[in-house]
């Protein structure tokens, strides 16, 4: 098996002292070239990179980090799905905060499988990571209760550890659906159908109880025909969608609980040529939303914003220690109501008389 | 600090020896239990359950890795940008291959910048991975050649690495490109401009050597005011698409080279109202561009698909040693000729004679 991080490797490598031997030099003078330290005579620089050039010598990680002081230490991100844009964006984010620091981020995705977590925290420990970003896997989290228990740092994201005090951010998912539910009923709409994902993931839940809290404001008890959940695929969704426009009394506006969702929506909206019929609004930025037609009104949610603001409290933790109370930050999630949400219910007939 | 893997850890941690005393039982009948082998009684094995709980007692990873067998084992995916669609789809890719043999993928983002790339591959070897997939950072390849000596499995994917006979997957980045343009000159597109991303890319430059070939090949010399490169962000391309719509002579035929250029030449020929005269085709599939108005012609990238391929070329790697021949797959990426590119070029006029 060729593999790396075995014992023999660094027995292969050349070393500090090889490149000294060869380039007839101190190995404090190789170790000042190659951590770039001054006092040393261009003549005698230029022998030792010749050396290191000819041996092929290359600091190992651990000489690396030491030169570096900060910099080469590493984050875990523990995310569902790498594919998700969401989760990508999320990544993006706690780069950008926690590199300057010196910090590089290494992840790996669970599929909301609790037995992957726990495997990836094992590997992220082992790889000596100093904290630990999650969007935790739906029922993992007794795992994680353990490693915050064990001191390590850990900052939730995108959702909530049950029975458990840790940092933590999200968007503001209840408040902003209830404002985009809310728009849909001002315009009268009353028949307001809900697309959601699993909703033991807990910003499934808000998002959907934001969606109950402004028909409940309203008057209006769920239909329980019209609230539709675990459809987390575009495919799921644009299944759902298709049987709610052939339901006898459809909605007239339907909402999509995150982007994958929303795509599968206006997937099944455009086949069917209802799109300018049923009022839609989707919960996540969709790229090109506003170039459709009609443009599609979202719930733009930042979350590069929800990477930066968790890898700022990730940064702090390890300031303070573990013992410090936890925080909890809500970035907005802002409403953009293009058309696709201003498309009215139909004018109410008069109840059909024919026999 | 808070943190993980210093060497107090373990100490805190309670040990399977902690867990024999509490129950009163051996580390033997505690080790079976742990890893689920047989002879041991219902009794016993309630009790040692019972104190792994009462303690938080929880094998580390080293122990459930041994306990696990081949599963555990890590596999390390350095990519340009997480947040990038494209990336995510391959690690996708990447971990239904290589889940199924046990493997997690561990992976962080370089930004092209080579001394990111280092520092990771460093991470990755200090985590012990079996084996790497990588998408090159411009001019990293020399960190990248120097692994390969020192016998670490590598995959390219989406890029070759220069001067280095290595395992890699790629697109059909030039062959696809090229028979999009070719749909563009069959319909008597001659103005037909390129938008593409960081030409020092491997794949960038293969997508607009693939845009020459077919100009060549057709007779019409390329015109460099049409050849538009390091346009790699939506704005970018917005912008580059605005100039060339105010052009004297403007192109009559837009192809943009990734799935982000796309993105600005759709926004910006939405905004000037130009969808419907300008043909245009976006190398990368888009959510919902078929959706759009004109449906958008894609040349669709099998992502995933890519991420597979380097998953089994690293198994088979790792199974044949490093001193087996390199392979190198190629997979189609197809052009989907959506409305957007039917748009035939303007009628030719008469040449202007007023003076």
């Amino acid at each position: 098996v060729g593999q790396v991080g075995d014992g023999s490797r660094s027995a292969r490598r050349p070393t500090m002292t090889d490149v000294a031997a060869h380039a007839g030099v101190s190995l404090k003078t190789v170790s000042r070239v190659v951590n770039g330290e001054p006092h040393v005579s261009p003549d005698l620089a230029e022998r030792v990179r010749a050396s290191i050039h000819a041996l092929g010598f290359r600091r190992d990680a651990s000489a690396r980090q030491l030169a570096m002081g900060a910099a080469g230490r590493l984050l875990g991100y523990i995310q569902v799905d790498a594919a998700n844009p969401f989760f990508g964006a999320v990544a993006r984010g706690l780069e950008e905060v926690t590199l300057p620091h010196g910090f590089l981020v290494i992840t790996g995705s669970t599929d909301a499988d609790p037995e992957r977590e726990g495997v990836l925290l094992d590997a992220l420990v082992e790889a000596r990571v100093a904290g630990i970003v999650v969007a935790a896997a739906e029922g993992g989290d007794e795992i994680l209760r353990q490693e915050l228990d064990h001191g390590t740092a850990i900052v939730c994201v995108d959702r909530l550890l049950d029975g458990a005090t840790c940092d933590v951010v999200t968007s503001t998912n209840r408040a902003s659906t209830r404002t985009a539910v809310q728009h849909l009923l001002d315009l009268g709409h009353r028949r307001i159908a809900y697309l959601g994902g699993t909703p033991t993931v807990w910003s499934a839940q808000e998002r959907r109880q934001g969606y109950l809290d402004a028909l409940t404001a309203a008057g209006i008890g769920a239909d329980p025909g019209l609230l539709i959940e675990h459809v987390d695929t575009s495919t799921l969704a644009a299944a759902a969608t298709t049987r709610l426009l052939e339901h006898d009394a459809p909605p007239t506006a339907i909402v999509a609980g995150q982007d994958r969702i929303g795509i599968g929506l206006i997937e099944a909206l455009h086949r069917h040529a209802a799109q300018h019929e049923v009022a839609h609004i989707v919960f996540d930025d969709l790229p090109l939303g506003g170039q459709l037609e009609p443009p599609v009104a979202v719930v733009r949610q930042d979350a590069t914003e929800l990477g930066r603001a968790a890898g700022r409290l990730l940064l702090q933790r390890l300031d303070d220690g573990t013992t410090a109370p936890a925080r909890r930050i809500e970035i907005p999630a802002a409403f953009e109501p293009r058309r696709s949400a201003s498309i009215p219910p139909p004018a109410i007939d008069e109840p059909d008389r024919s026999p």
